[in-house]
């Protein structure tokens, strides 16, 4: 897309923009444009929540995550289990679970998974950071709930060895049908997860 | 999306997110995250240049495009045939109009197309502002370029209507088959349009 006709500001701002993840020149272009016709408070305030979240985010000393402090609320919980440490991908995958109501134990967010032709190993990941925190001698159990795709799976088996061999129990999501949905629309793989892992009912 | 448990800077930095067109509450965290963990430059360099955008840009006094000046670099080109006034309804279609280096003569950016049911109406369009524009004396035709979906012809329709009847002479892009496109794979309609408008050859 030829934008050399564009003012400076408004080409800086579109170059800018497609440094968003899912961004490319057109849609780069098309935010610039509403962004400036229709809603200059709101680019305002995106230039200023920018600014306050790289200058006042930490990643929480214990279990990685976004924080203000240097240890994160769910962290610092009193009420939390402490022998349970669940980790997780993303934050977004931490909400999840915390919106499921079904874990009461503490979290490590390994901002990632393990994906060696982009150059993300457990270096990138920080495993060793994971490692120490999963054997501060409170964990018990380490729950792996990376996502079910290739990469988190790798991420899992991998974790798994390390762990159980610093004598951790390490366990790992159900994998099955999910809840509310008709076998017909489920896809073959999951109903033969399901299948294999079938329980007494 | 239950973005509760996140401190307040980043849920901040997610609603402002959600203000960019096409952007819902999974992407806009989704981008959130990524700059935090991995482009914290890009975030920085995306707050500053949203501020000067929105600081440093203003409407061409002229064609009502972006511009820096109070007349931008196009209207006040001295080679550019001002007897043509091209509308169109976004600097994304200018550029693109541009790039076809078929057209020598000046612009005028609506910035929109009628939309009643979203309340964009003449007013909104500033439809006055073109008029005035039309009617410096110096141009002869005005090329209506709204784009050819249902709100684009209305609002070329309905500026056609006010054109002429200030004695401009008012045309359209032409409609037919898409350059280096097979028959195969162009819609019926616009097929059933060129044939209408078939020319001899």
């Amino acid at each position: 897309m030829d934008v050399l006709g564009e003012p400076a500001p408004l080409q800086t701002l579109i170059e800018a923009l497609k440094r968003l993840p899912g961004v490319g020149p057109r849609t780069a272009q098309r935010m610039a444009y509403h962004l400036l016709q229709h809603d200059k408070p709101g680019a305002a305030q995106l230039a200023l929540a920018l600014s306050h979240a790289v200058e006042g985010l930490l990643h929480c000393e214990r279990c990685n995550g976004f924080t203000e402090t240097p240890i994160c609320a769910t962290c610092s919980h009193p009420k939390r289990d402490e022998s349970l440490l669940c980790v997780v991908e993303t934050p977004a995958d931490q909400n999840m679970i915390e919106a499921s109501h079904g874990y009461k134990g503490l979290y490590f967010v390994l901002m990632g998974r393990l994906a060696p032709l982009e150059g993300v190993g457990p270096a990138q990941l920080q495993f060793d950071r994971l490692l120490a925190r999963a054997t501060d001698g409170l964990v018990k159990e380490v729950i792996l709930a990376t996502n079910f795709t290739a990469e988190g799976e790798t991420t899992a088996h991998y974790l798994a060895e390390l762990l159980r061999e610093r004598g951790l129990k390490v366990t790992r999501l159900a994998r099955g049908v999910p809840a509310g949905s008709e076998l017909e629309y489920v896809d073959a793989g999951t109903i033969a997860w399901a299948l294999m892992e079938r329980k007494a009912h």
